[in-house]
């Protein structure tokens, strides 16, 4: 039997997509053991003087409970 | 760098649709630090001889977490 | 066993949103028993003259068959 | 031959969440001749110290289009 | 006042659709007071050699926050 | 020329999915010819002690209306 | 106060599309009263050898209720 | 570099759906150049004494911005 | 036993909606057995000098399997 | 690099869901390689004299492309 | 009180993703103050020979109107 | 008459989301002429010991069909 919980978290990185997802996938790890995969929910940006300021994302984390 | 962690909950209250809202965000807020902001999923009501009994709603509440 | 029914409604107040709501229910509660609920699906206003002129409403009503 | 325009605003009141929609709608008054209706499409709110700060509103605005 | 927290499962089982629900709810009940219920959100499976191997279901699961 | 006509029901069965579909059926089968089909459009169960103690499933019931 | 019910109905017309939403309006107003308006939901065609046999349109059709 | 702007209209025809979109292509086309496409998002009709009196469609419209 | 395959096709005609839904019928009756029927997913137009070009239309189209 | 192909089968049992869908696989399995898994789309039901005649199933097929 | 206006674009780049909405945001920004941010909604690419000739991005641009 | 036919392919590469989506793009490439672009449906990573292992991308893949 293999049960696994899926949280929400929303991450955001100034340099690229992928960055803002590797921070969120990090901070996750901190907390969570086997962290098994991230699904993007929402891509987002803020901007500040027509340039964008952060990559921002929103995404479900899925990590294995012990059982 | 700042991630932040979305949950949902269900609230409800017999006075309005914001009280409801306001239900959850003060029950959230008893265990957890710096929520953010809510987002309301649905708006439901249960219905007692033909009489709003109370208004639900079943949200998303974002807190930032530390890192 | 139970089964409910579902049902649309539209329904209009110009005083406010849970104003709009009570009023479907209250209709919905003259020609049907043991209405149990309401989900409200979509939320619109009409304007006249810069302001709101009616809230609207469109809802599923559940109510119990009799088995 | 009746054209409609539909235009998106996100607006916030602290009041209630009728009250963000009437902003919205004022403001595009401002602008716009013959605002229709408007039909909102979320419904945030922002948290300070664990209470409601502004409810805020993702809606859609019809005007007509003189043709 | 109710509020009730809403969580997001994955779980699986070889036998049935049911069983692989079931799991779910075990395994919640173990670390959480008063679940009151489930919402199948998808349905998967795996397949080995042309057989389904196991039943997959992402779940939501409700209990209630004590107040 | 063929018209349907297709009512939402809410069904429950403390048995297995399937049942509380075919419970849902039979029930709207009492009142109406011509049932032809069903679509699921979602799937719940409640839960008690950890237990399921009923499937639950909302789903659209699809009949003939005589022309 | 208005009130007005949302129906769901399945037409079918051989000719082309706007024929089968007229057939399904056609067939509502013979048992409802004050049909407001139709929403076309899904638009299908049942084929027969290689050519379109009929077109068919899942729509809501909305009515005033009498208060 | 190409960026493009999506409007979004809803526009009218006693005619025909094919009528109702080109109406609303021929009123964006008097004050944007460059209309390239349309996306049809909502088709809906109104009806009067149980025929349809005008066909409405709701439409996003994209048009080349000069760069 | 029977299974049916689901193909998705983008299909256009300058003539009228359903002319392209049936070019794309015709089309997939070049090389397949037994199609069933078609459900149109996404309405789609071309615009050029003002005028529609071309009626585009996104659909899945529905064939059995020999088994 | 792995790359793998999903197709939408359509696929129906009178037994129960679960043999639906292993109805589908099985057939899928007879001219694909390497088929992963399945992703319920869509549960539907026929009825006949008020009685499940078949269970209905819209899946997605998912198996790796050799490369 | 802060009113946002939302509009849609599609932006390209032969580079990147981020550089599509980078040269998004850039185009938005000749003719609007105060852009706020960006949601992306659709991510497309054409291809040319087998290679990704330009990355496509349907997004939301935020930016506050003066009151 | 030109159609086209959409497949629906999951691609996966360790170094970036555009790389993911290129590789799908050149295996499409490989057995079908006339890829003409794809669109992105689902972006998910695979995680091992807290590091993104490999990206994902879910795609759709359309390509001329010779009429």
């Amino acid at each position: 039997m293999t049960v696994a919980k899926v949280i929400e978290l929303t991450s955001a990185s100034p340099k690229s997509i992928e960055d803002a997802i590797e921070q969120g996938v990090k901070r996750a790890d901190q907390t969570l053991d086997q962290v098994e995969g991230v699904w993007v929910q929402e891509l987002k940006a803020t901007v500040k003087n027509g340039k964008i300021a952060e990559w921002r994302v929103n995404m479900k984390v899925t990590f294995l409970l012990k059982t």
